[in-house]
């Protein structure tokens, strides 16, 4: 076993301390990663806080954790010791339902679906009839860690051009944007707006720009309406009536990434016909909509969960060759839970990403 | 001008009755048709009544209509006298907007959208900002009635094939489940859902079945199972959880007909990942959702309205073609009240269509 040390919270409530545990060593296609750097997600805290009511304590979270191989196991041939990579959402999936043999592990239909890399598996080996999963596992700590150890085909090669740090949150913000303005067809000349304007707004908008969309934010303040600017996309304060009016039928898509509930009605007059509003961040109940809006111009809504290995991979090199890497502020690990707090307060638009250097220190008075 | 009598109602309150009223000659690129049918759709008591809170009164119903050509006008070619002739939804458009010039007149997004059969333009005349819109009048009167002047190529030529009454519903219930079957890819070996068993239901069962679809039935009561299960589909009493269990993740298509409000959530579990659940009926405001369910495999939740005049020919001939034909009750012009009755309070599973003969002896006593 390797001793590791992390920051869990073991309640809902308690915010995340110091907790020492023990990973399995590296099997032999699995890689043993030093973790580097790990991105904060609107999504830890949602888990840490039991907002799905499905977190499993302690909750160890962190899913975009950038890192050097330290040991490859005996039949690894994608990683080698002192390579740069990366570990999104996912460690493993069942690799055999129609999602995972077509490559879309993050839909996998297996009894236990993927194996998320903190809470994962969905249902805990001790919560299952039998008293096992398809993991054999009950939880899984997640990168605000020292350590982790990972399968090598859900391990991911972090390009050199990418500034270490940055490439972080590129391991989830950056697919989840990603993956759906790829799947809806966005390409150069489309019309595409972003709602929302943090961490995963951020990335769609450069990700979009990139591809060679208009892109159009929709956020909260007149501040980041020039933050947008800057980013070569125009900004709307939501609810400008008057601005959403001269927007209607515009839109080829709208990728919404708003965290947290929201009403669709406003956006969706925005859209052209057949055109799609895609909530990737309501993890959520959405209010009721009015079906009439959809009809009309047979527009849809729908929904997107991060992104593929393959498609993690490929967002990566998009990012290295565009040179697109995400707004990041590092801090320490001392500094999580005061980051917790900004991220719900105010909206963060930069992405706070953790520096493990910081960790050293409890790491040897441990 | 052209003395003509229909069925009409001058409040939201007060059923239909008789009302004499003229018609225009036909034009030059138009044609005057003989009523013989015309079918009784949901959307005529939505607009009778003023649920919408668009009608203008007199409210004449009907966008059904199948009749003979009596009169055609001299720039007129694809139809002559004698000719059988269908009238559905629409009787023009701007034809200048980008959904009219790609065949898509029903998602016309001219100055006055398309010109409803009846209850059209949208925008009476009277109310817009110069007292004129793109078809300078302020209301339609729709099919229940002895006759009507068509612009020729919103006429459809009727198959001699097809039963001529069982042909009026195909015009409204017909292409507005055969549009969305088409748009979203059904086909041979495709798993469709139909949710509602009224007149769109049953067109969309059969047209599906005729396409080669595994058609699944959901609908309120074990005798409409039965029904279902006598066009080769399976049915399912709404709200039946096991049955429901049993079926997550399996529909390619689930089209649901339900002319009012009502969840979803019952139904997304049920699609396969990427597939779209299209509600075609409620127009109106449909209860909050769980985003969540969308994300988890990528699904949709769609809208679509009627179909083209180009669809709407294809629809006529594709039930010539297959020998499909809607289960229609014929009644005469004076039961109209008591079926509207009959429509709000049970779920009639066939179609109403009114014979037109019936107004004979009122027009002669006129």
């Amino acid at each position: 076993m390797i001793k590791a040390l992390g920051y869990a919270t073991k309640h809902s409530f308690t915010g995340l301390k110091p907790l020492a545990f023990e990973r399995e060593e590296a099997g032999p296609s699995e890689v043993e990663i030093e973790v580097l750097y790990c991105g904060v997600c609107h999504s830890d805290i949602h888990q840490a806080e039991n907002d799905w009511g499905n977190t499993v304590y302690p909750c160890m979270p962190g899913h975009e954790i950038v890192g050097r191989v330290t040991k490859a196991g005996s039949a690894v041939t994608r990683h080698k010791v002192g390579d740069l990579v990366g570990v999104g959402c996912m460690i493993d999936s069942c690799r055999k339902c129609e999602p995972c043999t077509e490559g879309e592990e993050h839909y996998c239909q297996g009894p236990n679906s993927w194996l998320a890399t903190y809470n994962g598996p969905m249902k805990p080996a001790a919560q299952a009839p039998d008293g096992k999963n398809a993991y054999g596992r009950d939880n899984t700590y997640g990168g605000y860690s020292n350590v982790v150890v990972v399968k090598e085909d859900f391990v991911l090669k972090v390009p050199t051009a990418l500034p270490v740090e940055a490439a972080a949150p590129i391991l989830c913000a950056g697919v989840t944007t990603y993956s759906p303005l790829k799947h809806w067809g966005v390409k150069a000349g489309s019309v595409v707006g972003v709602v929302g304007f943090g961490g995963l707004g951020d990335m769609a908008v450069k990700l979009a720009r990139a591809m060679g969309a208009e892109v159009t934010v929709f956020t909260t303040s007149k501040e980041k309406v020039a933050e947008a600017e800057k980013l070569g996309a125009k900004g709307v304060v939501e609810g400008d009536k008057v601005a959403y009016a001269a927007l209607a039928n515009t839109f080829d898509f709208i990728l919404s990434t708003i965290p947290e509930k929201h009403k669709v009605d406003p956006f969706v007059p925005l859209l052209k016909r057949d055109a799609t509003y895609c909530a990737v961040g309501a993890l959520a109940q959405i209010p009721g909509y009015d079906n009439m809006q959809l009809v009309m111009q047979r527009k849809s809504l729908a929904g997107s969960l991060i992104g593929s290995i393959a498609e993690t991979q490929e967002v990566l090199d998009f990012c290295a060759e565009h040179g697109i890497a995400p707004d990041v502020q590092v801090i320490p690990i001392q500094e999580i839970n005061q980051a917790y707090k900004r991220i719900k307060e105010g909206d963060v638009r930069f992405r706070y990403v953790i520096d493990m250097a910081s960790l050293k220190q409890e790491l040897e008075a441990a």
